[in-house]
């Protein structure tokens, strides 16, 4: 694959676009970006080559679509009719339900593969680029089966590259589950610091008194809205699912406080202790 | 300070302990622990040099109460009616008021200084011991005017040794703050990790999906049920508060994603960002 394009150069689109540069130097990497300081930000740090357009696509052997859910539904048909035979078509979003209904009746469905590599950071824009980032991370990836056989397999070689393990999944369940595992912490997270903020309008107070497991729990409470807001809008089902369970579990836990049942919050605690041996496994 | 005793051979107590070593080599660290294989544990990590008892407390320099804060309230009587005249005690307990309100009568309370050193991990145990623990981080120190002079000259330079820095609040104050910016999260994380854990009874899905993010906002999950227990409940009404308002935010949040009101949801994340800004201010 040679002629590369990545639409959203974004942290994910940008650190794709430096690793496969790394593992095919000859690779000619485009970029396309609504935000125009972006993408020249992103060609002054090199990580595209060029800038590009999407009248250009009909030469790619790859588009990566590496923007926000709600940018993607929209942009993936246009993409897709412009692109050739040949050209594997990927996105990298969070939800994959909606994505996956966008193209399902399109002319080009086999060039699109759905996936999402569980990979980033709480920073976003080229500058939150890194190398690496997909090194030993999992890639789910959705309706394999309505994937040409060549293009999987050109999929999987460049995931392979870039050091992943790949999972298969219906997106109805990726969606399901996600919610739990990655959009239910980031609004614990969100709220969390909301709540902090609201009650201590002395911020020094907060800088002198919060420790690192304040930091680490608000941590993804600096996430971008704009990349957020539209995956719970298009996850919205399952992620109230979670939030329902989620209040419902804190509600518990103040009623057995209020009820002085200190027993109970002690084997709240312990029971999730078992967290460990999870996290263990994703190490 | 040549004579130190560290009750509670943990992680609190077991970091003290090296450091104090390392920046005296010719103090001697005794450590008293009601866990018997705590204690051997600790001597033969070195993090103490010799095992001790509380009759032996009366030729101590320092004594460090570094246990769950419902045994810290119960003890610290019995060790200021052990100690001598010119022996500095310090807990390091995460609440304070009801351990200052504990010794408020006693006929040592100038030996007592109540401080909490805002450092740690999510675990626990002589193991759990690590040089450097303190270096930078902030130490809280309650009610300063009740300790004798000597006895806040020989703490502060304690403190500045292991490479601290100092904040003097009352206890009340630091009870209430402490709430939201370390006993919330742990709430919220546990509360999190248990929901996700309940819902996906096959384990590997959560194995294989959840990333960074998830493992940063679980991460006090792992915390210790005998050490947070106490502390929920010597702090219940301060952390109810922050609970009411943690749930009454995560309740807001739904309520307007099921009214499918994202522009308010893109508001909330938006505004909270500026959470960047105070986590900035602790690095």
């Amino acid at each position: 694959m040679k002629n590369i394009y990545i639409i959203g150069v974004g942290l994910i689109g940008g650190s794709l676009a430096l690793d496969i540069k790394s593992n095919n130097p000859e690779a000619k990497i485009s970029g396309i970006d609504s935000n125009e300081a972006h993408l020249d930000e992103a060609l002054s740090l090199q990580i595209i080559d060029l800038k590009a357009d999407y009248d250009d696509l009909n030469t790619a052997d790859l588009v990566v679509l590496a923007v926000p859910v709600d940018k993607a539904i929209a942009i993936l048909p246009k993409v897709l009719d412009l692109v050739s035979d040949h050209t594997l078509v990927i996105d990298v979003g969070s939800t994959k339900l909606p994505i996956c209904k966008a193209v399902a009746q399109h002319d080009k469905r086999r060039n699109f593969l759905a996936t999402h590599p569980i990979a980033g950071t709480e920073f976003s824009g080229p500058k939150a680029a890194v190398h690496g980032l997909f090194q030993k991370k999992t890639n789910i990836i959705c309706e394999v089966e309505q994937t040409t056989f060549k293009l999987q397999e050109k999929a999987l070689q460049l995931f392979s590259n870039l050091g992943m393990r790949i999972r298969y999944m219906n997106p109805k369940a990726h969606d399901k589950h996600i919610a739990y595992v990655s959009h239910l912490s980031h609004i614990s997270s969100f709220m969390l610091g909301k709540t902090v903020i609201e009650k201590e309008k002395n911020e020094r107070d907060i800088f002198d008194m919060a420790g690192s497991g304040f930091e680490s729990t608000v941590r993804l409470a600096k996430s971008s809205p704009a990349m957020w807001t539209p995956i719970f809008e298009q996850n919205k089902a399952n992620v109230i699912e979670t939030l329902d369970e989620y209040i419902n579990n804190l509600k518990q836990f103040k009623a057995f406080m209020e009820a002085d049942d200190f027993s109970e919050i002690y084997s709240e605690m312990k029971n999730t202790n078992h967290i460990k041996d999870i996290l263990n496994g994703i190490n």
